[in-house]
């Protein structure tokens, strides 16, 4: 069983200072997860967008200088005849297009694991034009005494995923684009296996198929190959869309046990549902498939997971295990809010 | 200046055997290139559909047992009720679409670059699900005794990257996917740079922006990473659509000269032209640009360039550079034929 924690959302849109003054918070949601000396840090992804002015179109954007970023507004005039107003997400403008929001990524701290302290600056943000269309959706990995933060950087080359690590969640290293794009949804193991490091990927592989999880190994965190997909999306109304993974799956007796999502709609536009599922890979050979889930273990159910800035969305890419085996798995509502279920490692390894 | 040879094409269709009785085989092209033993070494692309049958329906496909593949018939009565005919390019059965084509990758051999013989049997061909509709488009690194063929895959999973290598051009050994989907167009250098492999290869990067030409490097050919955007799509006719790698780039005093091609429309569906266009990238540190061609440098003009199994298509992944620094250029006309064309190393410097 999976247990919604009573007082969801632990965050909300409205606990966070904007990143710059005429910028707008718009969501904190999808952590990455993990504890530092004790206490739980989140990796929260923060869309902003421009606070609105009388006569003016802005949208926000980030100036790159020798490897820096920094948070800008463009201001268009809204009877400027070169401004094209495309949908809530885009304006064009001369012909180019910007998105209307831009999301960071910002640090919560928590000695309990509910009430959370923000930090009122971005942990990482939009340096490099791979990530001028936003940073998003980090994954936390702890291998010996680093912790890895893999992130989704998204431009007008699509979006790739970067690797950052840091040892005390003040200083962070970035390593680059670890996954070209179109690639998302990276969970590095938090062990070597043979040598090796694992993660899983999800590549775009949308051809006569549909996007899948897929295995890669490295043996520097840094380049990657012996790619093999290991689930594809079937045909049920749950994940007829797409599935990728979580977090760093947890290691039990039984395999590694992934927590992963799936998208699935009624086959029109505009339905689309996203569910949490369970996935056991074989502990020496995890490109091996144990076993699946049939059927979600969790769905949107609550007012919070079901209404928001996208209606239907649970998505989650954090958790904590504790030594007792509970285990907290923080996700993100609506793209919107952050929220906590909890749960154990045998109760999800029953659910299977 | 580049030089159509006078008798193009020097290899069509008819002049291929088809893998097995029932086959027909519908074009020879774009050709993985090396000289062995001073032999030129042709790797064609050649895609199969079914001979015609009355009253039946029928599509090539592999079956596969242990790691080998064996081509086979699905043959569909026409009047089955299950059979819908999708278009030329595939058939859908019991909701399952099957393309009417399949490629694999064939040798052939001469002694003077022009006359060639041409094996009877595949050289690689579908031997696991990642490639279970074709091969495609290979290229041919030679590093130290060692040829690396790279190839497409395609399957459900959508297109991407494999390496093979061989001493020989007859025992081949598969080392699996170096480039998950969506990736083609490959080209790994013939030589270290600073102890490393370097690749160019072409992620499906498509969001806001356009398939661009891409650099990685490796250790061990294997594992790749430090992926960097090299050069995207203009906005000119010629490239609007994309661009892509084509075979390794050839070492001169100036810099690494690829030949790549860029696809362009005229903004209508049906318009599409391939052209062949230049790129000089730095001796010692590949992923800087030193200059690109700011027009092509070929463009479909021949009637075996404009009309063919697909209209206004030439594409090359396969060159021989002699020691005098003349280099003949072998490429694929209309997705149907190989065709020479001939130039220098100072030639194509000069043009760009």
């Amino acid at each position: 069983m999976i247990k919604r924690y009573i007082n969801n959302p632990l965050i909300t849109p409205e606990m966070v200072r904007p990143s710059m003054e005429g910028y707008n918070v718009l969501g904190a949601f999808n952590p990455g997860v993990s504890l530092y000396n004790g206490h739980v840090i989140l990796i929260m992804r923060i869309p902003e967008n421009c606070v609105e002015q009388k006569g003016f179109v802005s949208v926000p954007y980030y100036e790159f200088k020798n490897g820096e970023g920094f948070p800008r507004i463009r201001k268009i005039a809204r009877n400027d005849p070169d401004l094209k107003l495309k949908d809530t997400r885009a304006v064009i403008y001369k012909n180019v297009e910007y998105p209307s929001t831009v999301s960071h990524l910002r640090i919560a701290r928590s000695e309990d694991g509910i009430s959370f302290r923000i930090e009122d600056k971005p942990f990482i943000y939009p340096c490099i034009g791979y990530e001028s269309l936003g940073v998003e959706d980090a994954r936390i990995s702890k291998i010996e005494d680093t912790y890895y933060i893999n992130y989704t950087a998204v431009s007008g080359d699509g979006f790739c995923t970067m690797l950052a690590e840091t040892r005390d969640f003040k200083e962070v290293i970035r390593k680059g684009i670890i996954f070209p794009p179109l690639n998302k949804d990276v969970a590095i193991f938090e062990e070597k296996i043979k040598e090796k490091y694992i993660a899983l990927h999800r590549p775009h592989n949308q051809w006569f198929g549909r996007p899948s999880v897929w295995y890669a190994e490295s043996f520097d965190l840094i380049n990657w190959g012996n790619h093999k997909c290991l689930i594809r999306p079937g045909d049920d109304d749950y994940e007829n869309v797409k599935i990728g993974g979580g977090c760093a799956p947890i290691k039990t007796k039984e395999g590694w046990l992934e927590i992963y999502h799936s998208v699935g709609d009624s086959g029109k536009p505009g339905t689309e549902i996203y569910y949490l599922n369970l996935l056991l890979l074989d502990l020496d050979e995890p490109w091996k498939v144990i076993k699946r889930s049939s059927s979600p273990v969790m769905a949107p159910e609550k007012n919070y997971e079901k209404r928001g800035f996208v209606n239907n969305v649970i998505f989650t890419n954090g958790m904590i295990v504790k030594p007792d085996g509970s285990v907290d798995i923080y996700y993100g509502a609506c793209d919107e809010t952050i929220c906590l279920a909890q749960t154990s490692v045998n109760e999800l390894l029953n659910m299977l």
